[in-house]
């Protein structure tokens, strides 16, 4: 971390600085400048509060020169991270495409979805068995029962499962669940973050409606903090102004995230757009951008699809999408 | 809620989708125009999904006439809400000086704390036990000993206190907690909110940083629904493009809301603005916006505070600030 | 458009807000339901305020049915504008790839980057002569002399040339500019758009850093209303919270667009992105996404470019680029 | 301006910078940490491209330790500006109430509402004559017959008056006209604050929507680069995702805007709002943030005015709140 001092700092109050950042067990070196003086702090500095720093009179400016993640951080570990899952690999130059209903709703609907996606190219089965929802009155999902009707999904096709979380106690009925999902609005949730950090499952997460690119890999940093390096990244649109769609997918975040991380990233363009002619362009569109996977909601029928109906294909349009897909990573490759 | 078909829909068309909505437990009721046709929606249609109805083919807009919050609405509840909270009232013109440390620290320090705010005209006594941080090398908090040290100091000045939940399974240690607070990152943690409504303790509701007005409503009417109708509503702040800030607060949403809504709003300015000079001027301007009440950050020693010193003001800086928010309110009233 | 009033509204009140419509040269429709009623109003419902009609107590809501814009409008213009410049066309199948740098700096610059990307497969020239600049103190561009060597490089090449105008009173100077650019912070420079639509030139406009997708539809609709339809749309990238990269790229915004106009589309990863690492991948994905062209700032020494150093491409890394790009786009054809 | 180099920098790389960074007429003063080296440049950097300087391989960092604006700048101008206009001073302790209609529509309307005004306690008048609107379709104002109804009013109520430019083309037409107004659209539009920073009327400059604090700034030095220095600053909303007001008022680049600058900032509510109801509420808390003026908008009938009338207030509504202003400003005193 660097602070700049500023012009006219005198060496009293330098000194008084220095020995305050030194009761943080950091090492200061100092060098000064005909301009400013800069003081260069080492140790650990992810405890110092930035703000604070930054708003005493004499400090003109602090810097971090090191990212505040270390684990999730590419600099420490250059090789790309591979998820393994079953039989299925994550990142890496391995492609997830995940795919199934918003909401399991009954196992005949479950069972149908997989096959058919499966049949498509889909190699991971998405259902929602809690849902997250903004109303109370609003379907609050199958919970427990939804997760058993999965199993029954996967074991009727062989294809690995993956289902949100909500709540740290009901962590014990996803034991069977092949990847647990930290959803949008759960991004933040450090408690659960951290209860997941001590399992050892594939988590997938998702990067929350107004958090930066560096907060999606603090929370990352969370998980990983208690020992869980198995981590996928999921871009799902964040919040802007644009009311044309549900939100606003950041595609460049996928190359970004790639940069500073060695952790996989896919790209979730059903809940981005919130309908359903955009999905086919956005998912050859990240595609394009080298994600490491796609998450796409089908149902057999969306016009009664119990929740998000709006954003769901039909089986047919999604072997199309998928077709589309394989032609683009080729093409990209 | 309002469905409007585009010119050119067949009978057939029509028929078929009240058919679908009739399914639904609707009432629909036809509007043959020359140049559309309306639908109105009679029953319970806060199941309905607005944006797969918008999505079909026939469809030119979908519209609520109801707002789907009923608990938390003015229309159905005129009166002001009034939380009592031991002595203190909060709501329909009574008002909160909400006060004290980000994180508790020591039991000197939040003594300390809360007898220089209450001396200063602060009714609440606020303090961190629990920290949500975005970095999990970050002080955590004191957590349940935090909580201890909270009720001696409401022990030793009689003020009622106001902590942070992050967390449904530490309920328990609430339990002599007047007011639970959901901080900005839970306010779409619905499973917290719904065991919080099971309880019938105050609840300090925070906006998240990007949740619209109408969402941070439907929040408290997850808390509403299961019974608790003790909650008070807090702006602190949106994320915006704009960095000279920490967050954008939006005093607008006190008049909004307390149109919308019969719930008292108290606003947040330390955390919406991360700046201590910031805090006065914005505290001022949220009494002339009619707010119910205040949420300040003051530390006895800002620059030794272990999180966001930046934005605490000294007991001294509390004291000018109460007593120009006092001649404020005499101002508008 | 559709006003839905009150319950309870008095048959007096509803008479006086149909008067007060009619007194506008507007048929209104009455329908009344056991819910609501709504009245459908008929005319040129362009001059009405919607927000006055949606502030008046007896009004619930008020919806446009019909897209404010009419001549963008893709209902009344099914098929795909193409346009001329030169030899080249533009949507409708045909993909405009405009290469060059941000500003012109001399003769020489100018002339190899022009050979160099025509060598890549670029069709269209771009460079800065009028350039606008965030500080007073920044290169300005070279202006007229700009447009001169653009015109020489145009000579020397072939290729068609489009350079940004910011200010009426030099329009003179763009008599023999192939495409004339208006920029993001000009999309609602409205006296300008107006002139530029007097014009027959083909017109790059550039969507705002805050504009929504409507926004820039009625900008292409002022220059549409004054006789010119030879509009390319152009995406640039949306000014969110997110800091990693300069703006947020919104390629959903191709579809939409596609969706709602019949005019061309191309998008602009340079300026959105500020990153040159991150210019190709947003390029294959707006490929992907089916967008009517690329805009790519290439320099051949872009460590000493006078502006926009950080965002441009090699000749080399565009050559690589546009390949990459062809690629993508027969994969999605 | 501060480089920061990452480790691992050798000798001979930090040599060729250097040396570049010379050719561009810098100072440059190294220092050499154990964990990085730090180089102050010094001198004229505000042609330095801060993104190009941070994109290459060896650059950690880039810090501006200065602002990029001088004149706008309190540093150098420690003293509040107070911008004299007849006999109206603003800022320094002195406040504008600036009120009238959004558009002037008739001798009689701009006369009687500029009576009612002044009556009220308003202290300068505005009206607009050129509007822009986002519909080629909609009133576009009554242009220079407007300004002449304009100075019709000044020469009944003596009350200077504010009213926008939009072109410069028209800047002949503002020759009587006190003070001229930038409007947010055209924050940007630099050619046009040139041409204002030649003449010596003062500029009410208001933010874009979608502009920082510091854009705000550059604009305004801008105008006085060229020798103008009679600027007021006008906060009046910025664009956020929430929809419940039209714009999201940031009061806190108020107390910003005061820090960093010399310059007097008024506040516009009711652009902010787009609704009557909430314009009273934000006009008070702006005047408790210590806003050097406010702009409202008072119409005579608002149910009937051509443009903006879901905001205005009736000239009885703006006297309460005038009234209501001036405790608030006794308060905060």
């Amino acid at each position: 971390m660097i602070a700049v001092l500023k012009h006219g700092t005198t060496p009293d109050q330098t000194a008084h600085l220095v020995n305050w950042l030194k009761a943080m067990n950091l090492d200061v070196h100092i060098s000064e400048g005909t301009e400013v003086t800069v003081l260069g702090l080492i140790g650990d500095t992810s405890r110092v509060d930035m703000d604070l720093l930054k708003s005493l009179e004499i400090v003109a400016d602090v810097k971090r020169v090191s990212e505040p993640y270390k684990q999730a951080n590419r600099k420490f570990h250059p090789k790309d991270t591979i998820i393994q899952c079953g039989d299925v690999r994550i990142g890496g130059g391995y492609f997830a495409m995940i795919a199934g209903p918003c909401s399991v709703e009954s196992e005949e609907q479950i069972i149908e979805v997989a096959k058919a996606v499966k049949e498509s190219g889909a190699n991971i089965l998405r259902g929602g068995a809690f849902k997250p929802r903004t109303s109370p009155y609003a379907f609050q999902g199958m919970k427990g029962e939804g997760i058993k009707l999965l199993l029954e999904a996967k074991k009727e096709t062989g294809l690995p499962i993956v289902t949100e979380i909500m709540n740290i106690s009901t962590l014990d009925l996803f034991s069977d669940v092949d990847i647990i999902q930290v959803g949008a609005r759960n991004m933040q949730n450090f408690d659960l973050l951290k209860e997941l950090g001590k399992t050892r499952k594939p988590i997938l997460l998702k990067r929350g409606l107004a958090n930066t690119i560096q907060e999606l890999l603090m929370s990352a940093e969370y998980i990983m903090s208690e020992g869980n390096e198995n981590i996928i990244l999921c871009e799902r649109g964040i919040r802007t102004f644009e009311t044309a769609t549900r939100n606003t997918l950041d595609l460049a975040a996928v190359s970004v995230l790639h940069e500073l991380s060695h952790l996989p990233v896919v790209v979730d363009p059903s809940h981005a757009t919130g309908k359903a002619k955009l999905v086919a362009p956005m998912a050859c569109a990240a595609a394009a951008a080298n994600c490491d996977g796609l998450m796409i909601e089908v149902h057999n029928n969306p016009s009664c699809a119990l929740c998000d109906g709006a954003q769901s294909l039909t089986p047919h349009q999604f072997d199309e999408l998928a077709h589309r897909v394989r032609l683009v990573r080729e093409a990209v490759r």
